[in-house]
């Protein structure tokens, strides 16, 4: 019998890297699951993942990443607030940009694929439904894809099965593969009981994907921030 | 008048990344110094890096990251020992190699550098004098330098000036430089004091580099362990 392939997974314990964790397991490969702790001010989305990981039962790897040293970024800055609406009339690169997330991230995913002796690694890019982030556009997948051919002893493949695809038909994709959308946790402020703001930007994004999937989305929410899209 | 271009250097406390800290003052950059609490069991490099820093007087940040998490080289596995001599009938790569080391020390050196708002990283990877690594090759270089033109918000340069360099001829640009090489530590297992041990991989590198450049290393060694290239 052949051995299955061995796949590295970029969990954050959101919407989409769930989706890409149950996509990457039909596809037959034996998954490993890695996220960050980066002093994300929103915890609840790393325990999210541990949940996600025992959920589908495969190892999970959380590296301890102190990006919030190097501030500018309201999702680690404790002086700067994470916006709590979508506002338009700003730059086009929203606050909780973090400084070259993304290249860091596929960085250290790239020295763990190594290790493990894995040559495929998933992650849940989007450049559809997407915050204006650089690292979430094509030419950036492109550009890693092409570096991680030369990087390491052996070329390593970059996954973006997500990259064309809207927050509606990603939550349909997912909800075809039977994936439980409770254990993920999209908001940036949920407390620490996983309960959604409803109000920032990525509670605004996920509610837009389930309303145009005409689907229903199990997320909790905090007291009366009942989401505008269902009331 | 202009202000000085920042420039955000990658200092290891080695004899690359002392010289390449000098060519970018000459340059006339206003320098930053990033170097990485990796779990490198030579810990003497580190403090080397600091003393360097101090002496240039630029800012220095030491980013704590737990790459010896992953195990697999000799350099961050207390399990594996570093070679003591270079041993030709091993594979190609010896077990100094870090997984991705490189990528995920300019993946969070392009984070850095877009908080510092700084266009220009300078790294002292070598193709000439090297191990073999796969992270110190020029494709390397031209696929990491295609990346950070997209990764973050604006485009970010990656100079490696001793790519195309001998050992030799990196040691006489510092010496023209007015570089003082006491403060760099190559040793992969120096004492506490920045002792080497004169018969590791990179100190037999760096005695052959003096040596073919007619200069002296003023480098301390262990004991009796005299370089045999001195002797």
């Amino acid at each position: 019998m052949e051995h299955p392939k061995k796949a590295l997974i970029l969990l954050s314990g959101g919407l989409d890297s769930l989706t890409v964790l149950a996509m990457a397991q039909k596809e037959g490969y034996l998954c490993h699951a890695l996220s960050f702790d980066y002093g994300q001010k929103h915890r609840a989305e790393l325990n999210a993942a541990q949940k996600i990981a025992q959920h589908f039962n495969i190892p999970h790897t959380i590296f301890p990443l102190p990006l919030n040293h190097f501030g500018g970024s309201s999702l680690t800055d404790p002086q700067l607030p994470v916006p709590t609406h979508r506002d338009f009339t700003a730059p086009n690169i929203p606050s909780t940009y973090v400084p070259a997330r993304n290249t860091v991230f596929l960085a250290i995913a790239l020295a763990l694929a190594e290790s493990l002796n894995s040559a495929d690694i998933f992650i849940g890019i989007n450049a559809v439904d997407f915050s204006g982030y650089p690292d979430c556009r094509p030419e950036f997948l492109n550009a890693f894809n092409a570096l991680s051919q030369v990087a390491t002893q052996k070329p390593i493949r970059i996954h973006a099965p997500l990259l064309n695809l809207s927050k509606a038909e990603i939550i349909q994709r997912g909800v075809q593969l039977g994936v439980d959308y409770s254990f993920s946790v999209s908001c940036y402020q949920a407390d620490e009981n996983g309960k959604a703001c409803g109000i920032c930007d990525s509670c605004l994004l996920r509610q837009k994907g389930f309303t145009e999937a005409f689907l229903s989305d199990p997320t909790l929410y905090q007291t009366q921030n009942a989401p505008f899209a269902l009331t």
